[in-house]
């Protein structure tokens, strides 16, 4: 089978190179108040449209056990658990939520749009917390089985900013969130590190834009990655018509 | 303070030679059926008969986070966990217990009692589930801060009697012992061979004996431990006053 093209059923050519991924692995990376849960929404709408198979997924989470992890990362009464409890936690959840989703998913060719994976704990654990970036390399590496997006679309934006969308767009909120400007400003660096190291997997987006012009830009950059990546590609007829806003 | 003794309220000098380790760190490893429960009970009463602050705990769990992990892991419903998501979740806990529990009940100079600690995580995920005795290893130093027992009791027995007591112990009996012989074999071989690699810190202890003889033994190791181990110890008045099996 290696090497050889398998058809999507909306026609699209995916080559299936590597035999654990045969469909396309999209992630969505950034602070929150960066408006990537919006544009994930719109893009999974806009490629569903299109007739391509999709998964939509987030982290913590995606798989029942996974979810469970996610309550006792996020609840916020008690003392706040170690940086290092932390961290392990968000691994396991992601070593269940690769082997139990993302991966079979990837298997059956379909487009997976995932809503923050690894490079989110590089940010937050390693950037934030100042864990060892040598360890969480390697650790991220076993939990998620070596599997890496084929494109990961970082939403930048100025710290304050940020925090200012995601306060206001929730009364209450969750533990995560209510660390200090100086900690956004870490994650946000080890972002911008991260794209630098990567550009290629890495396209960062400047999110302090209108949403409509921001969504364009995703889907262009979508459209693109799919057709330079996999040749003989047969996207939908006009490329316009998978923009989730103006329909 | 380095390298000046301390005293124990019940009169016994521990040398503070580490800050993070001034108590003394016993852990209990071996397969369910070997009776290491009951010897742990009986050495904890000794040990407080003879005077001695001590801290009793276990692993999975000992810190209430680190328990609601445990109930994750082991819930005998659904689909079991991965390989790689039990290990982290058993990590996640050990990093939650030891900095919240262990460390500072060492820093106060308690003798630390544990059922379970990263040996068990070595015999069961790398020898008995095949995962990367490296990363294993690796992960292990990260989830305990550094922190080894000054002393592993290992309670070793032949793989078919321990599997027939753990089976008669309990009529139900969770996710963990249900797994088949040949994996009970290939956890006792991982245990040995971290007796062989570390034959100053583990004590194997052969299992299959009367409860009394066997509590004997462990108190005189635990015995000599403290008094090679650190200098000037004026233990309890006699010997054999701490023995729990026969007050």
């Amino acid at each position: 089978m290696k090497g050889r093209p398998t058809l999507f059923s909306s026609g699209v050519l995916i080559d299936d190179m590597d035999s654990r991924k045969r469909g396309f692995f999209i992630t969505f990376e950034g602070p929150d108040g960066s408006g990537k849960s919006t544009q994930f929404k719109l893009l999974a709408e806009s490629l569903k449209q299109s007739g391509l198979k999709v998964v939509e997924t987030r982290e913590p989470g995606g798989h029942p056990l996974a979810e469970k992890i996610r309550l006792l990362l996020l609840a916020n009464r008690g003392t706040p658990p170690a940086a290092e409890t932390e961290l392990l936690l968000f691994l396991a959840a992601r070593a269940q939520h690769v082997r139990a989703l993302i991966q079979p998913a990837l298997t059956k060719r379909y487009i997976v749009l995932c809503e923050r994976f690894a490079d989110s704990t590089y940010a937050y654990q390693v950037g934030g917390r100042g864990l060892s970036p040598r360890f969480v390399t390697v650790a991220n590496r076993f939990a998620t089985n070596g599997i890496k997006p084929d494109l990961t679309l970082l939403f930048d934006i100025n710290v304050t900013k940020g925090l200012r969308r995601a306060f206001r767009a929730k009364q209450g909120h969750d533990r995560m969130e209510s660390e200090p400007l100086i900690f956004a400003r870490r994650v946000r660096q080890a972002y911008l590190e991260i794209a630098c190291r990567e550009p290629r997997r890495v396209c960062r987006i400047q999110a302090d834009r209108p949403v409509k012009s921001i969504a364009r830009e995703v889907w262009n950059e979508v459209w693109n990655r799919l057709q330079s990546t996999k040749r003989d590609v047969q996207f939908p007829r006009s490329k316009e018509r998978g923009i989730g806003y103006d329909r």
